[in-house]
Parts: C-alpha cells; sequence; structure tokens
C-alpha cells in the first residue's frame, strides 16, 4: 500500500488522478519497456544484424512476456536499473542474438519514458481544452456580475467577474502550445548504446534509429540524448506552469468563499468532524497545494541538467523521483480545476 | 502498485527502505488514529465529560475495529480529511457520546503524525549510531593509508585517509543530537478543538491534554499547534542535513571509484545490460541522489510554515505530500551508507 | 557597496557580467519607468485624453527629468512601489493632467521589466550564437580526440571527443528557440489601471493600449497580464535550462581536469593562497554554481505564479528578488562558458 | 549601483534592513578577513612559527592596512576566491615569514564568515526577544478582543484574538533557542591549510588553532571543517523557520485587512498611484514574501552540503550566493514584523 499521496488508500481520494496514475503506473511503464526491446529485437532483423525471422520470433516472445513488476525489483536494487534484469527474464524465452544487441539500459528507460510522456501530453492536451470550455461558460454566465477587484488584498474598484474568470483561463491556450512546441524535444527514441555513441551499431546506427522510432511512432534522433536532459527540465517547468495557473485560480476560489468577502458559491464542499456546518472549499486549496508542490518540484529536475559525462546514475535518478510526481500532480491539478468549476453555483455577490 | 520511487515494484529495491515504509504505511498511520480517539474516549471518560465505562467501552469498540485503509477514500475525496469518513465507520459501533467530542480532524492527524515522528526518530538515532560505528570501523581499517587530498577537484597534497572518512562521520553525532533536541517539539499531542482553542472542552482541557498525552507517550502542549509548523519543517530540515552528509560521502566514494582516481575499491556494484564488465557504484550514486532529493524537497516544508489563521487546509496538505517522502529518502540513505561500507575493500591508492 | 555576488566588490569578479548587470541597473530600469511615463503622456494626448501639445510638453518633462534611483527609496518603503514616489517628483516639472492618468504601478513596473527582458533575450542569443561557434571550432580541432566514455562515473568505451562536446552545444540552438517562442509572450506592454481592466481608460482602451505599444516596440495586449505571471516564470525557466546546460559542460570539464584523469587542458585557472602549483579550473566550477543557483530560484518564480486576485503584492516582490539574479547568473553562465572555451589548450588523453 | 533587491537604491528601502547590511558589508567581511591574518600571524609568533617580534609588526600592518574591497575583485575573478590578492597586497607591507604560514584561502573566508554569523545571531536574538515582546503587548492590548477563527479560510468558530497572536509568538523562543544551540557548531575557527590536514603546522596545529580561536572569541576545532557544511545549512534552515514565523503573521494580517473581513486596523500602509485612497499592507505582504523567499534559498544550501574530497569550489562559492541573502532577508524580516506592531491600531471586529 503506497504512502504517496497520489496512490495511498486515502489520500489518493484526494490528491490522485486515476487516468494519470494509469499512464505513470509500473505495468504501463514496464508495457513500454518491452514494446521498445521488441522493436529493437524487429530492427535488428530488418537492419540485417541478426536474423529477421529469429528476431520477429524474439519481438514475439517479448510481446507476449508476462513478467511480474516486483520480479525486477531485486535486479533494481542491485545495478540501480531495471534492465539486466528483465533482460535475464526475457533470456528465459527469447534468442541473445536478437535480444537488445547493441542497446544499453539508457535506450530503454528512456524510451520508455518518451512514450509515457506522449500519453501524458495527450491527456492534458485535452484536459486543457476542457477547463478552457469551462471556464468560457462560467464566464458567459457569470461574466457579468460585479465583483470588487482587489489589489494587494485591498479593495481597488469594481470589476466585472469575467476580469478575473479570464486570467485563469487566457493562459490556457498557451500552456497548450507549449506542450505541442515540446512534443517533438521530448517524444523521440533515446537510442545510444553503451557509451551513448552507437558504436555497437556502426553504419547500421541511422537505420536503427529510424526502425525503432517508425514502430514505436516516436520521432528518430541523430545523437542520443542520454546526457541532454533539458527536454525533460522543460517538460517539468510547462507541468509546473500548468498547475500554477490552476493554483492561482485555486487561491481566487478559496479567497472569494470566504464569509465576509462572499463572491463565490461552491456546492458540495468538504465537510469538518468538529463542525457540520461548514463547507470547505477543498479542491480550491487542493489546487493551490498543487501548484505549490509542482513549484518545489521543478528545481530537482533542473539540477538533474548538471548530468556528468555520458551518463550520470545520480542525476538520471532523480528524474525517476520527481517527474512522475509532477505529472501525477498536474494530472489531478486539472481534474481538480474542472471539476470545481462544475461546483461554481455563484460568482459575485449573493 | 505504487508510482512512487519507495514503494515502486521495481524501484522500490532501489530507493525503498522498508523499516522506514513500515513506519509510514497507511496501516500504522490508521492504527495512531485509532489509537487517538481511542486515548481520546478514555480522557472524556477520566475527566468526566462522559461516562467512564462507555468512554471504556468505547476506546476497546475502537481499538478492535477493522476499517480497511481504502474505506477512508472517498471520504479524503469529499472532506480533504480522513477523520470524518473513519468517525462515520466507527459510529457503527462506538457510542457517539464517547466518540471524538470537542476533538476535530487536524487533532487526529497531527497527533498520529507525531508518534510517527517519533518511530521514526528512534530509527534513525539507531541508524545514526551504527553508520558512526562502521564509519569508525574504516578509520581503523584504512586510516593510514595514503590518499591525494583534492580541493576544488584538484591535486592538493597527500592526506590520510582518516581525513576524508572521518568528514562522512563527524556530522553524525551532532544529527543525533539534533534529534533528540528536536524530539521534544514534535513529539508531542495535537489537542485543539474545532477553532484550535480547545473552547469545547471548556475547563477540562488542560486535563484531557494531560491524559491524552500521557496515555500516548507524547507530550502535552500548552496551545495547540494546529498553525505553528514549525517542529514539522524543522524536521524536514534535520532529516536533509542527515542525507546531505550520507550525500557527501556518497559523492566522494563515487569520485574515488572512477577509474584513474582509483582510491576505493568496492565490492558488487551495478551491472550494466550493455556492458558486463562495469562495476557500477550505485550505492554512493543513489547517497547523491538521495542528498538531492531532500534538498529539493526541504523547501517545501519551509513554504509549508505559512499557514492561515487557525489552519490552513493548503499548508498542510503539502506537508502530506512531501515529509513522509523526505522520511522515506533518509531511511534509505542511512541504509544505504551504511551498506556502502560494507562493501568497502579498499580505500587508498590499490 | 553591494553584498549580492553579483555586483559585489570582490566576488562582483568572479559572478558578475558587466554587460548583464547594466542591462538590469537600476538606472536602466528607472530610464525604462521614464519611457513608460512619456509614451503614456504621449498616448494619453494622440487618443484625445488630455490636450495634445501638454502630452508632448509632459512627454519631453519626463524624459529630460534627472532623477536619482535613490530619491525614490523613502517612497518604496511607504508603498512597496517605486511609482508613487517617481511621480511625485515628475509633478514638479510635468503637468498633472497628462501624467500617469488611468494608470497604475504595475503598469508602469511590467512595462519596463518587458522592456528589461526584451534587451536580456537580444543579449542572451547573441552569447547563445557565439557559444554555439566557439563549441562547433572545438569540435572541429578536437573532435577526433580519444576520450574514455564514462557512464556512471565508471570508464565504459572509448568515445570520440566529439560525442562529448557535441551534448553541450546542441542544446544551444532549442534554448534560442524557446527564448524567440516566449518573446512575444514577455515582450508586451502592461496596461491595466487601478484594478486591472482598463476602465478608467473608457473606448480609448484599446488605442491607449496601441499607442504605448507602438511607441515601445512591445506588443499590445487585449488584457493587462497583472495577475497572469506565466510569461515570467516561463521566462525564468529558459534561464535555468540554459545555465543547465553549461553546467552540465562544467561539471565534465571539471571531471575531465582531475588529475589521473587528465582528458582537458586548460591554461590560466584560479591561483591558491597555499599551493602556488595549483592550477583550479574555477570557470568550469562556476558553471555549476551558477547552474545550481538557478536550478534553486527557478522554484521561487514558480511560487510566484499563484497570485491573488488582480494583483498579488507578495508574489510580484517575489519576482523582483528572484528574477534579475536569475538573469544575471545566466548572463554570467553564458560569458564564463565562452570564456572557458577559450582556456581550452587540449581535449583527449595527452 | 546594486541590482539586489536588499541593497538597491529604490528596492533597498523596502527590502533592506540597514543592521544586517552592514553586518554583511564588503567592507566589514575585509575587516574579518584581516582580523583573521592578523591573528594568524600573532598565532605564528607565539607558537614559535616565525619570529614573535616581527609575528607583531605583521599583524599590526595587517590590521591597519588600508585595502579597497575593489582592489580584490580581479584576483576573485582569476582564482575564485579573494584571498591570494588579498595576500598579494598584504606582502607590500608584510613580511612574508611572518604571514599566512600554513593556511589556505578556506580558512580566511570561513572564520571571517564565522565572525559575521556571530554578529548576525546576536542582532537577531536581540530582534527575536523584542518581536516577542511586542507581540506580548499585542496580547496583553487586544487579546480579549474577538475573532471569527477560521480554519480552510472558511469561518469556523469564535475565538479570542490572543489565540490568533500567540501562534505568531510562541515560536519565537525556539528559534532563539535553536540560533544558541547552534551557536557553538558554526562561531568556530576554520584551520586546515592546503589539503585540510594541518599538516603544514605540524606538531603546533592543535596550539595554532586555540591562539586563533581566543583571539578571535571563536571556538577551536579538533578538525577544519573545509568539507562539512553542516552547520552552514543548519544556521540557514534556522533563517527560514524565523522568516516562516514572520511570514504566516504577515499573511494573517493581510488576510485579516481584507474589507469584509476587517479584523486588523494598520496605520500608515502603502499608497497607490491610481488610488489614493488604498491604505495597502505592504508589510504584511513583505513578510509573506520574505518567508517564501527564503524558504526558496533553503534549498540551496542543503544541496551545497554534497562538497566534493577536501574543498569544493562549486558548492562552496554556492553558499556565497544564497547564505548573505538569507541573512538579510531573516534581518528585514525581524524588522518589519517589529515595524507592522507597531503599525496595529485595532484586532477584532471594528
Amino acid at each position: 500500500m503506497s504512502i504517496s499521496a497520489f496512490d495511498h488508500p486515502w489520500l489518493g481520494g484526494y490528491f490522485g488522478d486515476p487516468e494519470t496514475v494509469a499512464i505513470w503506473s509500473p505495468e504501463r511503464q514496464l508495457r513500454h519497456m518491452l514494446a521498445f526491446e521488441a522493436a529493437w529485437s524487429r530492427a535488428l532483423g530488418a537492419c540485417g544484424l541478426c536474423d529477421a525471422a529469429e528476431a520477429e520470433k524474439a519481438a514475439k516472445a517479448i510481446e507476449s512476456a508476462e513478467i511480474a513488476p516486483e520480479a525486477l525489483r531485486a535486479g533494481m536494487a542491485a545495478d540501480g536499473v531495471p534492465v539486466p534484469a528483465l533482460l535475464a527474464l526475457l533470456r528465459k524465452s527469447v534468442p541473445d542474438a536478437a535480444l537488445h544487441k547493441g542497446a544499453t539500459s539508457q535506450d530503454v528507460v528512456d524510451t520508455a519514458l518518451a512514450m509515457t510522456l506522449r500519453e501524458t501530453t495527450a491527456l492534458f492536451l485535452d484536459r486543457l481544452a476542457e477547463l478552457d470550455a469551462a471556464l468560457q461558460a462560467l464566464e458567459r454566465t457569470f461574466g457579468d456580475e460585479k465583483l470588487m477587484g482587489r489589489t494587494r488584498m485591498q479593495a481597488a474598484a469594481e470589476i466585472r467577474a469575467r476580469e478575473r474568470i479570464s486570467t485563469w483561463r487566457l493562459p490556457l491556450p498557451d500552456h497548450a502550445d507549449r506542450l505541442r512546441a515540446l512534443g517533438p524535444r521530448v517524444e523521440k527514441v533515446q537510442i545510444g548504446g553503451a557509451a551513448g555513441d552507437r558504436a555497437a551499431l556502426g553504419e547500421k546506427a541511422d537505420a536503427m534509429v529510424a526502425s525503432v522510432a517508425a514502430q514505436l511512432g516516436l520521432r528518430p534522433t541523430g545523437k542520443a540524448w542520454h546526457a541532454m536532459r533539458e527536454g525533460i527540465a522543460d517538460y517539468a517547468s510547462i507541468l509546473s506552469l500548468i498547475s500554477g495557473t490552476a493554483g492561482k485560480m485555486g487561491q481566487d476560489a478559496a479567497l472569494m468563499a470566504q464569509q465576509g468577502i462572499d463572491e463565490i458559491g461552491l456546492s458540495g464542499g468538504g465537510g469538518s468532524s468538529a463542525m457540520p456546518h461548514k463547507n470547505n472549499p477543498v479542491l480550491a486549496e487542493l489546487l493551490v497545494t498543487l501548484a505549490r508542490f509542482n513549484a518545489v518540484q521543478v528545481s530537482g529536475l533542473h539540477h538533474a541538467l548538471i548530468h556528468e559525462q555520458e551518463r550520470s546514475g545520480a542525476a538520471w535518478s532523480l528524474e525517476w523521483m520527481i517527474l512522475p510526481q509532477m505529472a501525477l500532480a498536474t494530472g489531478r491539478s486539472l481534474a481538480a480545476a474542472l471539476e470545481l468549476c462544475g461546483k461554481v453555483e455563484r460568482i459575485g455577490k449573493g
């Protein structure tokens, strides 16, 4: 049972987003690693680096391999990467000559990550659009209502509600643009081999890259990005921009929901164990929490840019600890923002 | 199956520490929450706030309640705290008059946290002592060996190995002192009630605090610390100091293990999927990763000090997302440092 | 005399970059604020919101105003923004009717920032190109040399030097693209007035925006970005990506310069007060330091996204504390990376 | 003219604290470095490592040396430390045999830092006591007033004002205790010599340490702390705890000052360029800003724990960039909190 807030048995109800959790689940990560190995085997066959029939047989065996995620645990502990253990299991049914030849652990793990990021981006683009639509609907419904404009937390001058609502909405299309522009920089195969230079593939390197990329629907790359992690850090930054926008909305909603301010009416807030009358704006608070969480985490992925030589174990591992959490936080943030929109019964003085 | 590196099916083998995971597990958290509620019921009885026999009956029913952690999930999602759902389940078997009267969700969750921190501190004090002893043993064995002293990553002048080893060890007793000094500031009951002022307990407030504290083996407090989170942030800082010390040791070990430097010999490092000859110092790298992870996270708990009014949902929730992870990272850091000591076959030029 | 490492009397020699310091200097910031006010006055005249001749007279008086930066200090202390004090000084020579009418402090300070960011981007684009060229030259000169490829800080397999050098270079054009893509999102006028809705400008709002934007060479905006700070946080993220790339290069250079590794020869490193023979790779270390500095700071600007209501004093002020430093660190990082390239006498085994 | 918010010509009025700025000023840092060198010369004489009369002559010459801080700039740029340049200047008037013999740059810079931290601690202890007294006065004056207790930003139940005020005050004595407990761990001489092991001092090492420590009023140390930076990171953590406590007070004050809430009356807030009627709680906001600033920065000093080998240039330099700023932010935070207390005209409903 997980201690992490995102998949903790009860905290997960508040912090977790099932769809994002599914995308980042160990099972799906393992699926992606196997997809890489299968594509690799087929590419070896296609490029003449192994017998083509054997390659196809290997790929089929890899694809149908039943591997329990836990089976990689001891190997991960010993090696600091799960791939040697995965290969040891695969070798039971897959001929060695058509398996992983010329690849390295980082190729497998990072390509699997690229596949995960592609799915994440697709989900978040949908949600950004949904949230944009939901906020447009709020603007249509409540935009003409009057609010006290507040600057530095003090009453300034009366404004229309659309002024505030639109600050929650206008950054969203920019975020979608950012995700789309970053796509090609992260949805790409990782192929470098032992020391990152594809040396073991010789003159077949480009063909191998092209084949694996085509099979997996990712971009080919002229050089492995083993030690160039800018795309990952950039991805993390965009995640935090997204949750930051939602955090501003949440902060505003929590401030508007204060008794004495009363600028928003929300249905079905959180109950209290001591005060049954309370209607806590827990989704609004959650948006603030998730924004601050990501604002903290983003720092870690910028530190992970300082990647020693051809591959850093220390910096790379730091990504594994932080990036999935940021994606989960962002997924929940978008879902909770949308949910919060659905709870708005009133904006403007009651 | 968890996505978190600490209890992920395979990453957990590298990042997870079973003992710390057990201390922070949802099951044990739930146990502590129930222990609070049972102690509270008994205190109500002892203070004459409910019938004493009924109180004892309630406490026994609470202690023997079989509650699945997942049963709190929907309530957590709705309320932003798990306690209303927990109480709803308890009310099936526990008379209302002897249950939670005058307490609030935060009292339950924070007191449970205090119990968790006490266990964490005890474990980490043991480990700090063990690591100190292991490093002393390394000093005894290898202290006279010669190393090139390196400053700014450049050869400076020859030193004895004990000079470097002792920089890994000397901060440890200070960390133990820090944990011990902080103990009384965090191992204390949280009792505030609805608005944090214990109003519902009237003149029985002090007696209730004393009784609950005595039952749970925690300190009483003159005032609830609902909105004073300095102890928590301080705890997080100490955790990061500990993993930082181990991170310096790991960084040194990784540098010493470089071919061409060859100042340390380590048995049984990590294997590579591409290069079977490699002996990667994966524990040393892990220490660096965990140190940077905690150095990132500590920021979040300092942000959580900015706690609005009598209780902040947003800042409090941020603690739940970050503090457990810091404890898990620190537990693993201490375990991995100890394990690394056990792998040292040589310090000094071979 | 400044305590800040960037303009400290001696630390500034190591951490400071004169060109970036000039762009962010108080004098230049004040110049930009005055440029806004002058443009505003002329726009008021052009839009018929004041007498056109008076507007021109006002603009000229503003442009020729001699205001000592220190003269705004007391006002800043009292108001938390420098603009009321600036206006009080201007009013001595500028007719009130043509001054700042319908604008607010944030319009002035943020538009001045947009001008500063435009200059910063221009400088950094030049430097990214220069650094790219310098690294290409290193590749041409040393690309065929052999290096030991190192993964997880362990010898993996021999590679050519161009493999490592190109990891320092390839991210640079992407960073330039990022800066160029972000340009239109930050190089834009800030015009919102008291509560951010341009209410005081009535139907002349669009014309005012267009006029001020045209005069200052910035983009117009459909809505004020008082409370939408995504562009600023994104800018900060890109700065940190840039210094991160340079940090990876610095980390590699410092590792390569170790005695026993000897993969790089650098002329004129830093001297030691105790060891005259030492040749410390201080520029390489500096690149690491600046990368970590920015990786820490970037978090702050993501927190500043959580901007309350129409304008947050607290979040906005946090930008003033952090963003200039990140720009200075990045400017120095690019300059130091270029300088380091110029010191490379050898890459590959000597 | 500095770009840093703390000593910027106008921002400094809001963010700067003159007393803390004075303690951390370059002039005073240089004074401390010279004090170390003078004490070192006298210790050399006292320990028989040079002629005693010459030692005294040297010390006097060092103490009376007129060195412009800027004179160290070029040396700092070249060496990454200011000490070689400082020694070159001193050598013009100080005989070489009695100058710096057996010491190294880090000894000078870190011992100077220890002297700065001692002064900082003394100032902050005074201010913590003053702030405690000011808050006690507020409790005496307004403690019985009624406030709406607010949890999760929602009205919970009425409380007395002392409940909220005391959450601002109670952590202060703990912070003072923390500073006092840490004192001996940071107010200590740094003496290690070239490679940190005091080798050049031979059997006189202990006597040298004792003499320098006694002269400077610092603690002696059994081993140099060149590469053990836990005291520094701990100091930073405490600074952030202090500003965090004040940040919670500031956040509360800003929330209480909202129109519609009206729980606090503050005299003389900040003016607006657009709305002369406004009375912005700029000191309250500043407390929040400074708390978040330090919560961001603290991360950097925890990263700096990962200090390579006998001395890391990269990690050490990161301290110089961040620690002074945290001290300045904390000094300002305490001053601003005290100032804010003085502006309170009312707590409780008007």
